[in-house]
């Protein structure tokens, strides 16, 4: 079988190797698509080299089908439709205790702490496993775990109807989250510098302004009486956004912190007490939101072909990721297995 | 009758005024007792000089009883104690359109926008007073706004029974939220440089910490087997205090910011996302805070007494100013306006 192995920073083979049997209470999944994520990037600027060490077959969006079922395992078929929640908690942590096992403190995550989806077998704890409607394209489905992150995002910020919503970098969680919102019946615009990724967004039905030529604050106090943004969700991870974010909201808004900002950003806190604002971290997702993602994308209410840029054999990965990391007009990157897996 | 006039920057002079009577709707109050709040050291500062105006009559912290009572007025009776609720909201912004009335956009605050409390006869819209019960002690009703305030914050942070809770800064404000959520059932700890006010703090049975010599992170997660608080509360106004309150906290732990930044600060916003944290605004009161604060000082689940560090005629009224700005042995300071009002 082949595997995408990362080496060290900016190297990525793609190596035979032998296929394994899935042990007991593992499935076996033929990979059908793998995406790309803005982990899988860090993982391939050698960022995270400490915790996922050489040799890591990386890599956790996906689709596949059931290929191999290990003993134990009941209520599977071969050939079944499935993707993986690649998320591992321990049961036992004070984020466990409290019944917020989606940010366990000892997370394992499959393709960060133990091999990833990007082998044309991948063995996997079942329970971690969930099936797909047949109706569901394999491309599209490789999209459900970044749409589980944007339904926990949403979920998280109790998006309402009519709410007006402003979301902060259209990146692909940025843009997931702006559609999965106004599926929800919320007013949203979406602020993004770049023309290409706008154009996505509005292909999804999202108002999206470049924040260099729309005031977005002034926008929203004009549409609301003054009154600002229910809700703004921070995918940019930059100062500026921040600033926005805070700046935009309404009395008692709230703002979801959806990007990694490495360095403690300065925020205005007085706007916090005085207008008795919320912050919000999230984080991950919990089952319930891949249950969700997958209803979403299967109903074409998310319309997830409109996110993947390209579909590539497996020796185009390491340009997918250059592509990636160059930004400019690409969403989502796809790799398609199929012809190992078949 | 007898008012404390804001003059300018440090100057407060006494005045001898005619008695106004009350307008229709209006209270006239025989004022027993006024506190002196951070915001009226702002204004004595000057800092709020374009607000505040000359010739203001500052003071909205205070006790009395009911000397006069305008037309229209029904429901009060001559010698009845009350206190007030120095603000009205307008009825008419985004804020009051959508409940929350008491962070009103045009809020008029009595004693900042109109004539306050720091006078012997003070006359105040009726819909604005609260009777008082008569065992309660009229020095003690004098905490009854501040206390309110503390009401709000721990109600805003959902306190609940056995919630590990961090108090940062122990001020009036900050020891009032550690004895209301103390009385709530949470077990909390308070962190304050000044040994004064720790003592104080002490005398209401909140456990004190000075920072200079407890680490407060290790000692909370000591004592939650490495979980975190569940609630901090950031009273100090110091960005050390915003850093405490950010690390001390759980997974879904709930920052109340109840102190004044006036510059951005630097937050881990990473920390945030991490352990899906939230930050709350809170800010002033809504009416069942005041209510509530008037049952927990008149019961004694708030022991008002150990907070009053001194009591003054009105001629001690600027030494009572500069002890408060020179801060440390000093809690609440009232005057006592009885002699001119009797």
């Amino acid at each position: 079988m082949k595997a995408v192995v990362y080496r060290r920073a900016r190297t990525l083979d793609i190596e035979e190797r032998p296929e394994e049997e899935p042990r007991p209470g593992e499935l076996g999944i033929a990979v059908a698509y793998t995406g790309i994520c803005g982990t899988d990037l860090h993982i391939y600027h050698g960022d995270m080299d400490a915790r996922v060490g050489a040799e890591a077959v990386i890599g956790h969006e996906m689709s596949g089908r059931i290929a191999k079922i290990g003993s134990g395992v009941v209520g599977w078929s071969v050939g079944q439709p499935v993707t993986v929640m690649p998320t591992r908690s321990c049961g036992k942590c004070p984020a466990c205790h409290r019944g917020h096992s989606h940010v366990c403190h000892n997370m394992q995550f499959l393709g960060i702490d133990s091999p990833g989806a990007m082998q044309s077998l991948w063995n996997v704890p079942a329970d971690l496993v969930l099936a797909l409607p047949a109706e569901l394209s394999l491309e599209h489905a490789a999209l459900i775990e970044p749409t589980a992150v944007a339904v926990h995002d949403v979920r998280r910020a109790s998006v309402g109807t009519d709410d007006h919503v402003v979301v902060i970098g259209g990146g692909p969680v940025g843009v997931l989250i702006a559609a999965v919102a106004r599926h929800r019946g919320a007013r949203v615009v979406l602020v993004e510098p770049d023309r290409f990724r706008r154009q996505v967004a509005a292909e999804l039905g999202v108002e999206a302004f470049d924040p260099a030529v729309t005031d977005v604050v002034a926008l929203v106090n004009g549409r609301t009486m003054g009154a600002g943004a229910d809700i703004a969700f921070e995918v940019s991870g930059s100062a500026a956004g921040v600033t926005t974010a805070v700046d935009v909201l309404t009395t008692r808004g709230r703002l979801v912190m959806v990007a990694i900002h490495p360095q403690p950003r300065p925020v205005n806190l007085h706007r916090f007490f005085w207008r008795e604002l919320e912050l919000l971290g999230a984080r991950l997702y919990q089952r319930d939101d891949m249950t969700e993602a997958i209803r979403l994308i299967a109903t074409g209410a998310v319309a997830a072909d409109r996110l993947i840029s390209r579909v590539g054999p497996i020796d185009t990965v390491s340009e997918a990721f250059t592509a990636l990391e160059a930004g400019g007009s690409v969403m989502k990157v796809l790799i398609d297995w199929q012809e190992h897996t078949r």
